[in-house]
Formats: C-alpha cells, sequence, structure tokens
C-alpha cells in the first residue's frame, strides 16, 4: 500500500484520436466553426491544435469507415509516474505495449479500459511553438487568439460510453489514481453514470452507461470555452453554418456545467463547456450519487434531457 | 531525495486571517458587498463564508489596531503529506509550533516565510453545513448561490509584499512544494515578482517586492468571480455603493487574469479576479520571465499601471 | 388622413399593473428576487420602482382575490399628441374616460382594448427623484443600482393573450399609431400572435391567441437585463431562492429574444429579456410572418415549446 | 411653429463614408477583424456591410490622400419628413443639393454642418438581399452571423470634431430635429461636447470642441458590438492581430457607454460600444451638463482619459 496520494500521477487528459468517415467536412467543422489549427498530418490523420493548448496536438483526426473515437491520450506527471503507472496497468492485464508516440510525443503505453476503448499513457512531450502568424503578444500563451469561429481554447473532457460503469470507473481509479467525484446511481442500486478527475477540474473522464449494452462507443469529446456568453455565441454561429444542434445552451445538475451539444460532420457529438468556473480542491472529496428522483427534475433550470442523448453514440473501433 | 512530484502535499490555500481597524464597516463590505454570510464569532474575530467554499470558514476578519493580514492557511493533501511538510518546515527553522486549529479546523501547524508572515497547515476539515435558508437547490454547491453583492465564489489566491522576493519564493518552492509560474526580472537581475501555484490555477501565492523594504505586508487577496461580465457588474455596483475602485476592470499581462482592484475600508487591497478560464496542466511548466521592457508596455490590452499599486500595502502584524 | 407618420405619439410603454392573491409573497419576489424598491402605497396597492426608469413606477402590485394585469400605461410623445391619440380613442367607441393619474402621473385617459384590457394614456410624468441611499453615482441614471437580485433594468414589454389577435393588433395600429414587426401565421391564415412597437425596440405590445378563447388574460410581463448572462446569473438565483423556472433561458427565434421565463407566487408570468442589442431603425420595416413549419422548428437554437407555454395565463378583470 | 414633435424625421444614423491612405490595410481591418463583408465598390470605393444592417451599406470606404471622414447619411422617416428637412435645410443656407444616392440608395441631399463636414439625408432604399452564403437561419436578420472577426453588429454613432460644438449642435436640432441628451459644459460656460440623438439611443451624433480650433476633423465612429464580453473579446483579438488599441476596455461616465477604442490602419479612431443596454425613452429628456469637476474624476470608474483622445483626430476633406 502506497501512502502518497495516488492522485496525482496522471497530469491531465491529453490528445485523442477521433475518427470520420467524412474527413473533408469533418476538418472544416473542426476548423471553420471550433477554430482549431491544422499543424500537419500523417496517413490518413490530420493533427489539429487547440490554441491554449501547450502541446502540439489536440486532435488527431482520422478518415476512417466509420465515426468513434480512437485512442485516448494521457500525460504522465514524471518519468517516475509512468513508470508507476505502466506497471499497475500491466499488472492488470490491460497492457498493449509500448509504442511511439504522436509527431512531439514520446514513447507511449498503450493499453484499453475493460470496455475496450483505446488509450495511450506518456510522458514526454515538446511543447507547441507557434508559427509565424501565430505567435501570441503575450507569452504566456500557446498561440494566438485565432480571429475566428468559435475559438476553443482547449480540450476538457471525455465522455465514454460502457456496456457497465463500475467495472471501468474502478479501472480509472485503482490503475491510474483517478478521483470519483460525481455519479449516477439508479434505484436498482445500478451505476448509470461515472465523472471522475486527475486534475483541480471537477472532471476529466466519464463514463456512462450505453443503453443498447455495446462496448466501446463514445458519448463525445467536449472542448472548453471561457465563458457562458461564449457559449451562447457558438449556438448563434451554429444556426448560421449549419452545425447541427443537438441540445443547449443549458446548465447541467451533474457538475453544474453550461453546455451546448452539437454533431460534427462525422457523427461524433460534441460538447462545449465552460471551463474552470467551477474547481475541486478537496483532497478528500466526496462522491456525490445523483438518485433517479433527482434526475427527473432534469437538467439544473428544469431542461428534460432530450431522447437522443440516451441514444445516440459512435461506434467503437472495428 | 524523495522520487514523487513535490507538488501536491499542499492541496489549496485555505482560509486567511485579514485585520481592520474599522470592523463594522469591513464587515458590511464582506457581507454586503461582497456577499460572504457570517458564519460565527470568536473574540475580536468573525467568520465568513463564500458561497462555493466546501470548508467552514474564507475569511477570519479580525478586529485590530491596523489593516494587513493576519495567518494565511494552507491545507495538506493527506495526513501523511502533513507530516512530511512539517518535518521540512521544522527543518528550515521557522516553525513556531502546534496549534488549535480555527473553529471546524482540526491542529494547525503555525510557521512564517522569511518574510515573516505568518502561515498555517493543517489536514482535518469539517465540510461547511449550510444553516436552513443557505442549502442549494443543487447538492453539489457549498451554499445557496447569494441574491446580494457581488457575490464572491472563492479565495482565489493571496498577493504578499516582500523586502526580497527570492527568499520567499524558495521557501515555498523547498518547504512546501509549490511551483514557479511567471515572474517579474528586471534588468539588473532582481526578481520582483513570483507567482507560484499549488494546483492548476496559474498562482496561489505570490511576492511582490517592497519597494519600501519593509517586511511582512500585504499586496492583497483576491476573490474568484466566474465571468469577466460577473467583473464588470462588481465594479457597477462598486459606483454605487461606495467601495473605492483603485484600478480595473482590465485584464494583467502576467497570468491574463481579468481584474479590479477595490480597499475594504479597514484598508486592505481586495481583487476581484475571474476564475479558472485559464489553467496550468503541464508538470513541467518553463516559468516565464516578464521583462522591464515587456512591464513598461502596460497591462495586457496597454494601461499603464496605477502609482499606488506599487506604493499601498498593508502593514505587517505589529 | 395625416401625412405625419403615426408611429411616435406613444413615447413609450410606462408602468403596469399587476394583481396577486398572495400580496405579500409576490412583493418579495418583485423586491427581493428582481430588485424593485418600494416607492410608496395606495390602497391595496404597492408602487416599485426598477432602478432604470426615469418616472416614478415600474409596476403596481395590487391585492385581488385573483392574478392578473390590471391597467397598462402608456406614456404620450406631447400633450398633443395626448390630445391626437384621445380623440382617435374616443372615435373608435373604447373610451372609458379621463381618470387621476397613479401618483406622480397627470390626467390619465382610460379606455379598453376589443378585449377587455384596460389601458391609460397621459402625457404629464414628474421624474423619479431617488431617496438617500439611491442617489447614484452617476448622474444619468435614475436610481443607484441595486445591491441585490437579478437586478431588472425595466419593463421591457407587455404579452397579452387575446380571444382573437386581429382585432387587438389592428386597434394599436390604427388608435394609437403601433408598427407591426412579427407575426405568427397559421396555415389556415389565422393570426396567432403579433408583435408591435411604438420605439426603436422590435416590441413593445404583443397580442398572442388565447387557446381557450377567453378574452382579456395575460400572457406575460416582461423586464430587461442588460445581458445573456445576466439572465443566466437570473436563473442561477432563480434555482436557490424558490422561484418557478417555466422555460429557458433560450432563445426566441421570434424577435431573437434571449428568454427566461419564471411564475411570481401569484402566478403572472413574468419573462427576464436581454435589453436592446437588437434594434429596429427601419422607417418603412416589412412585417415578417413566422409560418407553422417555422414555428415547429421550435425556439432560435431548436428547444421545443414547453406545453404550458401555450396553456398558462392569469385571468382577466372580473 | 410645427405642433408635432420634431424629434422623429430621421429615422436614423445611415452609412458613413471613411477615407483611407492605406485602402488595402484598412479593407483588411474592416473585414477581418471587424467582421464586415464586402458587397461591391465603384472607383476608390469599397462598400462594406455588417450583419444587422437592412440596408445595402454600412461603410463606404475610399482611398485617399487622408484619412478622415466623407459623408455621413441620414435616413429620413418617410418621404414628407425628407420634404420637410429639406427645406429647413435650404432655409439654412447651408444646402449643397441632390445628388444620386449610393447604389442601393435614393436621391440624396446634399449639406454640410456648420464646422463642413458633409452629409446626406435620403428616403428611399432598396434593403440588403444576403448573397448564397450569407442568407441567415432566422429570417428576421439581415444576414449571417459571421464566423470570424469581433463581429461588429452595426455601425452605431459617430462623433465629430468641431472648432466649436454649439453651431453644430444647434443645426442638428434646428435643421434636423436631433435631442440633446447629454453636454459638457466648462467652467467658463464653453460647451465642449454635445450627445444627440434621433432615436431612442443615447446618442447618434456628437460634437466635441477640437482643440487644435481646426474645423471638419472627425474624432471616430463607432461599431455596436451585443455584449460587454464581446468588447472584451474584441481586445483579446486586437491584441493578436496588430490592432492598435488607444484605450479601453472601460466604461464612460457619459451615456455609460461600454468602450474600446483602436486606430484602423488608416489612422481613423474607430469604437466599439455595447448595443442599447441603455436606451432613452422620456419624450421630455432633460439634457444633462457634465462639469469640468466631474469630468476630473475621469471615466466612469476612474480611469484617466488618455492624452491622445483630447488631441488625435482625422482631417477634414481638403
Amino acid at each position: 500500500m502506497v501512502s502518497m496520494p495516488p492522485l496525482h500521477d496522471i497530469a491531465h487528459l491529453a490528445h485523442v484520436e477521433l475518427r470520420t468517415p467524412v474527413p473533408e467536412q469533418s476538418l472544416e467543422f473542426f476548423t471553420s466553426y471550433l477554430g482549431l489549427s491544422v499543424t500537419g498530418s500523417a496517413g490518413d490523420s490530420v493533427f489539429l491544435h487547440a490554441w491554449d493548448d501547450y502541446e502540439q496536438t489536440t486532435i488527431k483526426l482520422t478518415a476512417h469507415a466509420t465515426s468513434g473515437v480512437g485512442r485516448t491520450n494521457l500525460r504522465a506527471a514524471s518519468p517516475d509516474a509512468l513508470e508507476r503507472r505502466v506497471k499497475e496497468i500491466q499488472a492488470s492485464g490491460r497492457g498493449v505495449g509500448w509504442a511511439d508516440g504522436d509527431p512531439g510525443y514520446g514513447p507511449t503505453y498503450v493499453f484499453t479500459d475493460p470496455d475496450g476503448h483505446e488509450l495511450g499513457l506518456y510522458y514526454e512531450s515538446a511543447w507547441y511553438s507557434p508559427p509565424a502568424g501565430q505567435v501570441p503578444a503575450l507569452k504566456n500563451q500557446a498561440a494566438a487568439y485565432p480571429a475566428h469561429g468559435v475559438p476553443v481554447r482547449r480540450l476538457d473532457h471525455i465522455n465514454y460510453l460502457g456496456a457497465e460503469v463500475v467495472p471501468n470507473r474502478d479501472y480509472l481509479v485503482d490503475a491510474l489514481g483517478a478521483m470519483v467525484t460525481e455519479q449516477i446511481v439508479l434505484d436498482d442500486g445500478t451505476t448509470a453514470g461515472s465523472w471522475t478527475t486527475f486534475t483541480n477540474k471537477g472532471y476529466d473522464a466519464v463514463y456512462t452507461r450505453d443503453w443498447t449494452g455495446t462496448a466501446g462507443r463514445l458519448h463525445h469529446i467536449a472542448f472548453a470555452v471561457d465563458s457562458r456568453e461564449g457559449i451562447l455565441r457558438a449556438a448563434d454561429l451554429a444556426l448560421d453554418h449549419d452545425v447541427f444542434i443537438e441540445t443547449g445552451p443549458h446548465k447541467h445538475a451533474i457538475q453544474q456545467t453550461f453546455f451546448l451539444y452539437v454533431y460534427e460532420p462525422g457523427g461524433n457529438r460534441i460538447e462545449l463547456c465552460n471551463a474552470g468556473a467551477r474547481l475541486v480542491f478537496a483532497p478528500d472529496w466526496r462522491p456525490l450519487n445523483w438518485t433517479e428522483a433527482e434526475r427527473a427534475k432534469g437538467q439544473a433550470w428544469g431542461l428534460k434531457t432530450i431522447e437522443s442523448f440516451h441514444t445516440h453514440g459512435t461506434p467503437p473501433v472495428a
């Protein structure tokens, strides 16, 4: 039993690979609407960067037969932390092995969660160096603030669908040191959703139950926008730029996130959420369980959850 | 040499004691304008709570012959972390000894920084339990959202004045495991300011050089407000409620904080800053040094720094 | 046929009388939540003032057996304009006669619309003179900005339910010189809603069809809040202060108003809307007609209109 | 003496011609930064449109040896109003004569103010018809909301420099029916600034005294942005896109406008201001006079007015 708090071996959620059957249209969405910039490409993938990301890649967008999520990357807090966590993963039997990182990233240990979603853990990372035209006026910023699109600040969190929530949640906690902050627990005792964090943010990785029982699907990935007004403006922008709004803007009761859900052209659900107003500082945080009765009240201000929110997901890796 | 990252033994900046020669007027400021609520009193002190603080006290306001800062409290991340840090502090020769915590807090180890500011470190903390009338509609919130005043969300950071910056900064780093994120380094090599963090926030504790050479003074304490619009509204409110605005609203180049500086009636400078839009996730963050030439450009959007910002401070404990 | 544009004989929508069966609770709502201040009382009525209203009364709140709207007042643009309009009203056969105005207001000509809602037209008005404690820091403001509640800025518009829309709309246009800006026209040709204005605002007075066929009911009155963020904050506040949220915050397609609908304790629907971002300047404005198909798309960002929005209204004067 | 209120013969401030010695750079500023779209060109001029302008042109940008303002256009409220006002202008001796309007506009009566600034008055106007790609999702909007730049909503007001204020102000009032809302009156009785309106906005046209005594110069033109947060965002954008910020964001005491002043590359000062939160409805509005002592307090929240604000202007038509 290690005496130190296990929480901080994972520094943060890092770049995520997203797959799309319509790569050109998806690229247009990520650049023109979300305001990401293209930093390079390799094979079927294009690398995209959000202006406040200190690393080289925020999204790896890969042409594929289907939509869905590819590898989710996590950055370890130190070389020692990386080593410790790889040992835990290997002991769990879910390790796949070391791989070269994406361009700009060091060796990455590949593994899966119990649901089969692919993850990668690394420490070495070459910081983003903005090209001419993207050099920011203030040097404490990764890249210049884009003059178009929303623009989103950084990746905020990922929400997986899981055939079951508990084994996946426990894996994040046991193998990676995540802390559970909030959950949905049904009247029959089933945990239908679990929000976990590696940082002072309320959540970085979420599992919600897949009503179809399928393993490995994606519910959504979320990008941070600085203010609620910024999210309202993103909705205005969506309206005039053929971006499909699924629901919102509104405020979740869970985590109190102000949200807007849209679909990118490939079918993946994308959330825009307000960044960081609510932070979790308690080292002895007590997970909050939301009941069916509480969920029945709808979102924070009473909006009933839209049906597709319970059904739409994008497929697992074939 | 401990192999784990030293960063996370301190969970967060906790409640701060502020002294005022006009306690009734200061109390009116903290409750009516800032929107804190009174939770109790002891001797010459009143305990105040901000709505998003999971602990019992945000500010301990103490009647005193002068203004200035009393004890700054820090919460350790675990009992082990507390023990480790107390040993480091004792080894540094700056320990004062164990004391009872404020009501709702466990044993607190009292010590000073090289400048003589008093600090306290503890782990045990009884969470805030809102009284009737303050029970929030959403259970993931410490207290109901006040219907009056700004209202501020939580304490954000403290900015000490130091006779010299470097010894104080090094003490935070060496004894407490803080990470330096940004600094002001003058042309002659003097470090005139240092911003350090224990969390994913860009900074929790700051030292800036006291131009008078005095030790132990306070520059300001800061409270978090959710949005920039919230800070503009706080300025509107100040205008009509006899709250003295020193400077702002504007945006700092350093840390990119959107700020408003006011003085509470006792003379202590209070900052309202936007919470959490910008977070620091890199475990290998590289401190940024701002030069005299860069500082001469003024704040982010070009505002020249007001003279009193360099001179006004509140006195050390007599 | 008068050659001058008839538009500007009515300067603006002025104070409205609202009736409530629970006057104490309603008063608490209007003062603590909306942030109006009490300026006086007479008989069963309390007079309330919003901080940006240059006149003495914004709402006259009257204890009554039922909820619903009493007299809606309009200010004429000049003594001549008052005279001209009274002649038109008398010619229409809907005049009731001259009455003393509410305290602070001159002689008021009382009349009804075809649906039976009571209106009053006056010119003389003694400006609001803030008492000690309400004197604003900036002299171009009617009263100090309140430190509690939303606070709402001013009355924005009134939305009547009408047994039929067209006769009421035509009466506003013909007798008062209103301009129609937007309408709902059903597939069968029925006008189901009509938005009309006396000013550069998109609308001041609205009629929507009462599905019950009742005459004289009220759909809602609306108060202006400066920003969309201010309305989101009002929703946060509602959540913790037992204010019932019916729907929103969201954005109407019609007029593009950002809205929040709540019920005051007496049962009257109250809207908070964003003030003035969208103004109508064209003197040859062409009324826009929304079709059933367009309405079926829901609100601006796709929210389906809540059922109670079509059914809940407060009763006519008994 | 006409008995009807003279206020409403002018419907609104319409498109303004701006001259620039660096037309390509200025065009880049107006399109990429402000988010206007190019609708056509004629000779040395390019026509630009803001998304919420119902008319065809918001700015006519003309290549010229110098910067400065060309013709300011006003739309009459009706053909009768046009006729009435042309008679008044002719009687004043300041009429120049009828000219063809810019493309999309009918016959325009050209005249000057006492300072020599050129103005034009017209009634006929062909509404803006958005081309493919600019058709808005909501039909009550002139054009789609741009996905780049600030983007500004519409022209808000013009601020001329005048060798003397009073003759120019009186001309607007007497010949055009403007209403004076606020003024600066110095201790020696000189009127140093006058804000006048044709609408419910607090001001449409302003004269401030030219300290150099020159006639015909321009202080600035202003564009409306929906929210204060939108203006803060515009400042962020300016920072990274080489747009020179002169002062702000801050709030004027006069008119309470939230402002940001930048210079376009040709040297003309451009203001971004928040649209319409504060409206003036009183038909008997009493002009407010600000004294030297009041002005010495600085802007609303205490910011001292920057020196260049008193000196920088762009030249009269050569």
